[in-house]
């Protein structure tokens, strides 16, 4: 049992299935992205998956208490969330999963950093990425604004994280990302000469809104024209209870493709089974 | 009249309201696209309307029927479709239209024979474009096959077709276009430093399949962030009748926003509106 030296408070995931240790405040808290992002890959997926930038580590929790073949290494920098990661893999409810779960401490987006933690050059199978999405110039934050360091990009943007998720796949390794909507032209330029056969999943507030998110899966090396899938609703109606689909993505770990069966896309079978 | 030099039919739109002229073999014939792309414009818009690649100028003539306070300008290479074009206008359902809508023969991707054939630079308040979508190394085609040609890109792709309507229209003014959806990283591209406030309508055949295009419209100089808008459905059930919406479009004259009205947008009221 790690001393925190920050406020934390545990959140249920998949029904309670998982619990996550997270900040209390200050921090970005995990939620629906993170699940959302789990479930782009099948129950029965194998192999090594790396979570970059992986927070208090909620979507890489989830995943593996969903698919019980992936071993998983969740990454970050920040050592607050480190340590939240940690003390996660020590409650009662994820007994199931530590084995399989390894947390590093590391700066992505260099090279000699990753090497340095051990995080070798395409030694992955799946990557997920959920990285921070406001750009530098539309945030007002003081450098101990940690929710705010969490939204916030570095110079290089997006495309650092892609360089680095590119780096850790083997060739044909796949990844997938959740990242806000407006983002797609610099997702799809990150994307370029690194992932292709994209798949892209408009996420809609509302049946009748413009989408808020992007969940973009590829494959590396792939050459595979791009998909733009029907997108997911996730709200009902006009209050705030979640499509049914999402509260089997939330409490009952559906994967997407159990939900939206356009997901499971043929070319993807091995995401969805065994990879290797 | 002209004296046609190739066979020719004579097809209804909008409900027999529009009678375009076109090759009755060898060119590509326009259709569903030329039509949802003419609905990208409210009934109310006015002001210069360039049609880049027009064809037989099934989609000018079914615009100008619908939008009365429109001028347009059909612009097309292929002197056979300018033939087409020029005799549509003379066909008697389109009467009302041949006052407003002019037909040039011009190459449109060089400014200078742009300018030689009477097109100003930043003349227009809209553009539609419908180019040429197949990449040149996928089809094999004499330089004989019309039709082949009439889909084939010039070594400049579709950054060749937006720096032209670019050119053309105004600060500000409004480019529609309708591509395959696994063009759009190319026409993100192409819009960059171009055209912004994208917004992005995918076209899915039936509800559960991927987009197989995409309609785009843009802002000559904005800024403003891209809007990915829940899809529009073709097909209704497992058959090949058109989903309601698109009958309205197809036989009624409906615009895109009165039958899916996250289309209309507060921002794009100066397209629906008067553009001046």
């Amino acid at each position: 049992m790690l001393d925190l030296a920050i406020e934390t408070s545990i959140d249920a995931f998949l029904g309670g299935r998982v619990e996550a240790v997270q900040p209390a405040k200050g921090h970005h808290r995990s939620g629906l992205d993170a699940v959302i992002l789990a479930a782009a890959l099948g129950t029965a997926a194998a192999g090594r998956v790396v979570d970059l930038g992986a927070g208090a580590g909620v979507a890489g929790l989830v995943l593996a208490a969903r698919a019980k073949r992936l071993r998983l290494v969740l990454v970050e920098r920040e050592p607050d969330l480190v340590a939240c990661a940690i003390e996660a893999l020590a409650q009662p409810a994820n007994a199931g999963l530590a084995g399989r779960v390894e947390v590093v401490r590391a700066d992505l987006l260099a090279a000699a950093t990753r090497k340095a933690a051990g995080l070798e050059a395409e030694s992955f199978d799946h990557a997920l990425m959920n990285p921070p999405f406001h750009d530098p110039g539309r945030v007002r934050a003081s450098p101990d604004d940690f929710r705010a360091r969490a939204h916030v990009l570095g110079e290089g943007g997006l495309d650092d994280w892609f360089r680095a998720a590119a780096a850790l796949v083997r060739p044909q390794g796949t990844l997938a990302t959740i990242l806000p909507a407006d983002r797609l032209p610099a997702i799809l330029d990150a994307c370029e000469g690194r992932f292709g056969g994209l798949t892209i999943l408009p996420l809609h507030p509302r049946v009748d809104e413009p989408a808020t998110r992007v969940l973009v899966r590829g494959v590396k090396g792939s050459r595979a024209a791009m998909r733009l899938l029907p997108g997911l609703v996730l709200h009902d109606g006009a209050g705030s209870s979640f499509a049914p689909g999402l509260v089997a993505i939330l409490r009952d770990g559906a994967s997407l493709a159990d939900i939206h069966p356009v997901w499971s896309d043929p070319q993807w079978g091995e995401t969805a089974t065994d990879p290797s």
